[in-house]
């Protein structure tokens, strides 16, 4: 990340436009689905005071729920729809994500993913060998990762009451006994990794939807991280808390735990790992990789003497080759994320608040 | 059922009008997502075969899994997208519907409901006030039924790219040992049990888009009926197979448990109860209260020995006071659903083809 200047500017203008949260707007705005400011916004200004319960208000990227009789494990449950446009793109496709997404949201949880659902919603008139090649590829994706897909749905919308289509998968997977990671665990001295590259995923969408062209393709990093989390588990019991940086990027997942966790975030510009035409895309549609979806990518919050370990364990698999620590966890501007840049200087990282990226996932 | 001139006629022209499956058409049709027999050429065109796995291959309406470790309980799982239009409705609105209809696909097989998720696409502009209400009445409707949502999702898509909201539900329950329905289970001699007038649901929905006027408003039916199906079980272990009959109404349902079982379905016109208010209204629309939704009551086959104990039994229950035999299993005309009518005729009561009511549920 050599050059943000026109990302905070973006970031700032973003804040600046948006109305306060359900002051002076009374419809739903693309930003809603940013995973952003607006999108928790209506998570904390709607839905929760809404559907309020113990299980939810945790906002976890899963539910982890005592089953009556099940003795010591705790069942976990994810749910994602895809929306994401196109619907095929370089790395992958809808149905890869929908399946990869879903896991991963399991799986920072410490989860193991056993089940999956999957619905769908067609637009009337979607080929049907873009059909079959979707629903091919998430059952290539699902084999791959070890898990069933176990029971589905099909509506359809007449034309120009969708998209195509759109897919809704949930997973179900069990979290061993003694494990409970959580984004409210974060305590000062902690570390923060990141499993590799960052924004390979949203610059691949972009770079097909606005047309650009590099000497390297931008691929989504579109994968199943799992394995990776069970081996960064099985090596420490140091982890406190993982995400999987999807909508928002790193700088959305980081802000959400220094707020579940009261703390603050130091980040060192220098020590984040971009892929050289990822970072080359961004200074060109002036967007901040910190900000960019990925979607076969981690953060993890690790004790400071576990974190060495950790690494070395995440490094060992093919999805943790890049693994790397960016940063900690600091008792200083408790709820705020602070970037260190190369030049020495400090910016605050905050969480983005409308939609940088619309239906990037 | 007094006049099905027209509603024979009706699904004789889709049958006649559509082409053989995937046999002419390259592309998704309304009639996919009909819950009728194009719906059934695409799972078993598209979707079995690419994701083909023991437990999907069932087709059942949920997934009962055994999880390693978890004793003599299966885990049970199904999901639905919801994309009713209008989203409110009288009896109801889309939110209920998504809460209902996924809990009635886990007690249909014998399941207790425990847990919810819910993904939401939004179309851009929703107003947020629709938004909410359609929230608060899900909530309602998990708290009447004892279920609790424990994860969610949002998503938006541009304006003209959805239409308001679609609601994807999936819900996790544990079936308790020695319970096995199954559509495959029916056998001749076996009575077919409806709990109550069928045709509600798909007829409150037309009647709003048309413009229907009657001297009674119609109301659909949806409830959840995960209590009606604990009793019926605990009243009796000869229930062999429940089904929820919504979309394709209860043709399909039934159809689809002739072909799972190898065996014919024999119904007596004059057993099945409709509400005067909804004959009157498929009498003007021209459709058969058979192949309408219902979104609140479930057919049942259950062992002749037992059906007057299970009848009683859900007689006592407020969504099964107008339980009513209405036919049996026949080993005559395997795989095929007759109606003998008033005036002593029979006709076949086929698959629906296409797509008489889109959107419904």
């Amino acid at each position: 990340m050599s050059d943000h200047t026109t990302a905070p500017t973006l970031v700032r203008d973003l804040l600046g436009s948006c109305p306060a949260p359900f002051n002076g707007y009374d419809r739903v705005l693309l930003g809603h689905g940013s995973g952003g400011r607006l999108s928790h916004d209506l998570i904390t200004g709607v839905f929760l005071p809404a559907l309020r319960n113990a299980v939810l208000e945790r906002l976890e990227d899963q539910a982890t729920c005592a089953v009556p009789g099940f003795a010591d494990h705790r069942l976990a449950l994810t749910t994602d729809s895809f929306v994401v446009r196109p619907i095929f793109f370089p790395g992958g496709d809808i149905g890869r994500l929908a399946v990869h997404g879903t896991i991963n949201d399991l799986a920072v949880g410490g989860a193991r993913p056993l089940f999956l659902t999957a619905a769908f919603i067609l637009e009337e008139g979607l080929s049907l060998d873009d059909l079959r090649r979707v629903v091919g590829s998430m059952k290539a994706a699902a084999d791959e990762a070890g898990v069933v897909i176990v029971a589905g749905d099909t509506k359809v919308v007449d034309r120009g009451k969708g998209d195509q289509i759109f897919i809704t998968t949930t997973a179900v997977g069990l979290v061993p006994a003694g494990r409970a990671l959580s984004a409210g665990n974060a305590r000062p001295g902690d570390r923060v990794i990141v499993s590799g590259t960052i924004g390979d995923h949203g610059m691949a969408i972009m770079s097909v939807r606005e047309g650009l062209e590099f000497e390297t393709t931008l691929e989504s990093d579109t994968a199943a991280l799992h394995e990776l989390t069970e081996a960064m588990l099985q090596a420490s019991d140091g982890i406190r808390a993982m995400r999987d940086p999807t909508r928002g990027g790193v700088s959305s997942a980081l802000n959400e735990i220094a707020i579940a966790s009261n703390v603050g975030v130091e980040l060192i510009e220098t020590t984040i790992p971009v892929r050289e035409p990822v970072r080359g895309a961004c200074e060109i549609l002036g967007l901040d990789p910190l900000y960019v979806a990925n979607e076969g990518k981690l953060v993890a919050i690790v004790a400071a003497a576990a974190a060495d370990v950790v690494v070395a364990a995440m490094r060992e698999h093919p999805l943790g080759r890049q693994a790397s620590i960016i940063g900690e966890i600091t008792s200083e501007h408790p709820r705020t994320v602070v970037l260190r840049s190369v030049a020495g200087g400090a910016r605050v990282v905050p969480m983005l608040a409308g939609e940088q990226l619309p239906r990037i996932c």
